[in-house]
């Protein structure tokens, strides 16, 4: 194990941390409220960064299980650091409050422990916004865009950090790749604040729901979510935007050189798109007694249905007052979750389409064992090693669920309420499917103990799990 | 496809049916009950049989697609025809209702429909709880112990009908096997019967719940199930005998052949009974407040858990009004299941075991890439192919869980209702883990279209879902 390198990595990310704070330092001054608490954690990893920056490894050389240990350890000290100026400036006054709203952030679930969101400094909001922002991407991807680093060694990093079963370069040199991703990541953003400026939002509100929505995170400034705004514009420029943020990224590299033919012949595209479709139909069919008529009915089924798919976690309406059927198609989603290679947690709909496929392949064996059928995506086969390691991701995926909702029932809530709190941190979405943690509750009432589960959990949803294990892995610290 | 050989075989099961119709009807004169019903069924199913087998294969040659078909279409007749007793006579008026006790009888799940158990009469609650026990070990194991077939190709309808990962024959025949195995069922059904005698249950009882035990159904003939016998014995023994149908059965021949350290050394034993240890003690120290004390706390833990991770479904107390936490050991119990080649339903354990030493190999690899590291069990190493079945069968598992609670909740039950009902039939365990569907509810209240569809879950899961795949799949039919 390269340690010194490690250290390294890590002191490069404790500095780009200590940047990031200017941001928000920057827009309390501009709004005049204090910015000591921030002044003060960006000099803190600023000065751990340095220090560890002065390291100087015997190599650079980077493998799979550094990737791991350094993607595992980045995100927990950009949680445990990102947590403190919300303390230190008192807007969330206990840290694990602090911790748990700092790793929703970044993981981009959109939990949130406040009862009272909209009593947030602005400066304050402006960080809670923009962990999102960073989150989504990912600050290892943004490194590896910024530093000079070997190709083949950046590669591994990516790997850890990218979400999806496998990540394809863009382009020959990994570099190059992680800097396209971020141009379209910024464009899309930037893209959205513009269209939100137009429905009336101030530049302030447009550029953080540009950053939720980007990072398919869920924080809003509006105590009631989008639908504090009221604006039937505004809704669906966000659902739409969550949907594009639920894309594979590839894609648009793909429709930037003008091979359009390639981008639109995605197969998980057309999967994610026949099931919005499907979803919204069904939902808004399930609704529209509720809200009385088709219209309004198709308006908030295509928004929570958006909000769910991308693992955003927008909210207009109280679904949890939904049939239960409703109910049990948006646990569907939640399980699903975007693209691979998108900003959106979850499952990932092309590790699903494998799984499927090869459930498919095994049962054309049963009826004709003679026949030789072999999973196939976008024309091409699956390679066995892909499909072994999306059944695995499919049980750690499981076993996990499981085991934080019995983790969760030890606070004494029901059944519901501790299963999809669980399978909401862990999908990376943000509310859960139970009138308390739903879009018009809040996690504010769980124990410190699950609070502290459940920001593991966010952690290991964003990260999909490996990165985690391996830093928990006593065979990983052995000479 | 051997349609003819089918047809034969399809017919041979209904000779048996009418034959074991018989047993309840001799029950009815005893007790000097209308038994008409059963001589009309038994008349129809003989009369169906006697036909089919009139009809002559071309060659007796069946592969794993007929002994699929011969599986699944078997047990879908075998629930049909077994339902008719209980419209013709009248104790269960709608069809459906009976077909869903039947289903559930056969594939020793245990979730009734009656509000008022002990109005059965003797013959028909006879029939009732002999489903479970015809079901246990499969009407096509016991074909194949008394019928003149070929080994290797009844081979082929064992490893459809006998549940768990691997399918091993004790004996190089397959028809001995079969023999062997049903000698050790009928001798721990006797054994329990006696038992149970010895704590003051009549005989027919003793019977009666030595069959529901054996097949681990759970029906019992007192409406509220082992608990109202009110016996810290009887309650013992039940608890026992239903750990022990939870064994795979391999091991009491392994102990009959006296390779004692054979059976004792098998892995999949010692996790059994370390699961069944460990939630013993978890469960008792949640619920020794509900009871006042320790000891009777550990009665009621040990008596549920025996309960659920057998798949029996008895019950003594309601578990739905114990702790959270303790709900959720519970609902990991159900998914769990019993062990291999045994009587019980779930997922089975060693595929459990499979699926996570697996899932500990890819870790181990991870942080050590260069380490080569096989899953193993017993000190034998496992096939890649048992490894991608194990999973698939998961994915199976979890895909059609989601979807059955989908479907459920079209009758407008809340998410834990929907969800436990369908888990608890797709695992064969009976209760559900809120209180409508609990040991101290019914599936009554469920509409006609539900009770179909938990019908057709409690055979997909009794079967490891493949026969019926087969029997649906269009691939199955072409020529």
């Amino acid at each position: 194990m390269n340690t010194r390198m490690i250290c390294r990595v890590l002191g490069w990310i404790l500095l780009i941390l200590a940047g990031l704070l200017l941001l928000p330092l920057l827009v309390g001054l501009i709004y005049r409220e204090p910015v000591l608490h921030f002044l003060i954690t960006a000099a803190l990893a600023a000065a751990a960064g340095f220090l560890l920056t002065r390291i100087r490894p015997r190599t650079t050389a980077i493998y799979a299980r550094e990737g791991f240990v350094i993607v595992g350890l980045g995100w927990i000290l950009m949680s445990l650091l990102g947590a403190l100026p919300f303390v230190l400036g008192g807007s969330i006054p206990h840290y694990i409050d602090a911790l748990f709203e700092t790793a929703s952030g970044l993981s981009t679930t959109g939990a949130t422990i406040l009862t009272d969101v909209e009593a947030l400094p602005r400066a304050d909001m402006f960080w809670r916004l923009f962990t999102h922002w960073i989150g989504g991407m990912g600050v290892l991807v943004f490194l590896m865009a910024v530093l000079p680093m070997s190709g083949d060694h950046s590669m591994h990093i990516m790997r850890a950090e990218v979400p999806g079963p496998t990540v394809g370069k863009l382009v020959p040199r990994a570099k190059k790749t992680a800097t396209i991703l971020y141009l379209i990541y910024i464009g899309l953003t930037l893209l959205e604040t513009v269209f939100l400026l137009c429905g009336g939002m101030s530049f302030y509100e447009a550029l953080l729901h540009a950053f939720s929505t980007a990072g398919t995170g869920g924080f809003s400034t509006n105590g009631a979510s989008i639908g504090g705004f009221d604006s039937l514009y505004i809704e669906m420029v966000v659902a739409v935007f969550m949907c594009l943020f639920g894309v594979n990224f590839n894609l648009y590299y793909l429709l930037l050189i003008r091979r359009w033919r390639d981008a639109l012949k995605n197969e998980e595209l057309h999967w994610y798109l026949g099931i919005i479709a499907a979803s919204v139909l069904l939902l808004a069919l399930g609704i529209q007694k509720l809200f009385g008529g088709f219209a309004v009915a198709l308006r908030h089924a295509f928004f929570n249905t958006a909000a769910i798919i991308s693992t955003t976690g927008f909210g207009t309406v109280d679904f949890t007052a939904w049939p239960e059927y409703c109910k049990w198609i948006l646990v569907l989603l939640m399980f699903c979750g975007g693209c691979a290679g998108s900003t959106g947690g979850g499952l990932k709909l092309s590790r699903l389409m494998i799984l499927g496929k090869s459930m498919g392949v095994s049962l054309k064996q049963m009826a004709r064992p003679r026949s030789v059928t072999r999973v196939q995506m976008d024309g091409r086969r699956v390679e066995d090693g892909t499909v072994r390691a999306a059944s695995l991701f499919f049980a750690f995926y499981m076993a996990l669920l499981l085991l934080f909702s019995l983790l969760v029932s030890l606070d004494g809530c029901d059944l519901a309420t501790s299963f999809t709190a669980a399978l909401s941190c862990l999908s990376n979405i943000g509310p859960g499917m139970t009138r308390v943690i739903g879009p018009a509750g809040n996690f504010a009432f769980f124990s410190g103990r699950t609070k502290l589960l459940l920001s593991l959990a966010m952690l290991l949803g964003r990260l999909e799990f490996y990165p985690i294990f391996v830093l928990l892995s006593p065979r990983t610290w052995k000479k």
